[in-house]
């Protein structure tokens, strides 16, 4: 990235796609034993009794991970005001150990703000795949950027 | 807690407070580094320029800190078989370095699976609250939990 993207830039139809990263057995313990701690994701016995047939991710790590990847391109690195939610936040499949996963995210509305001329809410989906290809997770984000000066 | 919690137990106008738990430097530097590595959550100097007046934490952070204090409660031990997903998710206030969060949880809605006997999904409002009693983030989370046999 030669710069950062600004509201101008974030329009609908605007899409962009991470690269990809493998979540290791130790990411899944070590978020889980800080974070939530539930044998699904910690205890291998257990889980391969359970619905999901083994370890799977925290949904928390899921959106952390997803999230990262979206962050690390970095576009957002000096327009970025936070964000004030999601919405449609949707765990689809689950993300296990040994997964290779990449987010695509597309802005579906942006809205210059009414009070604060300097800024707009742009809206992204923000949708996390597997190695093959299957949805794993997708987020409906609001992001508060910065205008162009 | 003496046993997990069912779909049977868990109808609207349930209730639980967690316990608190403060957010350290070092925890927002750790997750930020991991996971959302933006000047806002790293770096003092641009942070005390910026909207908030100094470093806040990660939002995916904060989520996952508040479902943290909610999963510790231990509650869904036995009955838990994951969420579908979330609505509605609002970060209303920075989390700060060194602030004390605790978590209320209240059940908002429960309805039977038509498809699977054994299980129903549970809507619960989760509001995070720091220690001057103001609500840092809130979010409807659905809970696929176990009926009881």
């Amino acid at each position: 990235m030669t710069r950062s993207l600004y509201f101008e830039d974030l329009q609908p139809g605007f899409k962009v796609e991470t690269r990809a990263a493998t979540v290791t057995d130790r990411d899944v313990a070590e978020f889980a034993l800080r974070f939530d701690p539930q044998p699904m994701h910690l205890d291998a016995e257990t889980a391969a009794a359970n619905q999901f047939g083994g370890l799977i991710a925290s949904g928390f790590h899921t959106l952390s991970l997803g999230f990262a990847l979206f962050f690390r391109l970095d576009i957002l690195r000096d327009s970025n005001l936070g964000s004030p939610g999601m919405e449609e936040v949707r765990w689809v499949r689950p993300l296990r150990p040994g997964d290779t996963v990449h987010m695509i995210a597309e802005v579906t509305a942006a809205r210059a703000s009414q009070s604060k001329p300097d800024r707009g809410v742009v809206w992204m989906r923000h949708d996390l795949y597997n190695q093959d290809g299957q949805l794993v997770m997708s987020a409906n984000c609001m992001h508060m950027v910065k205008r162009l000066a």
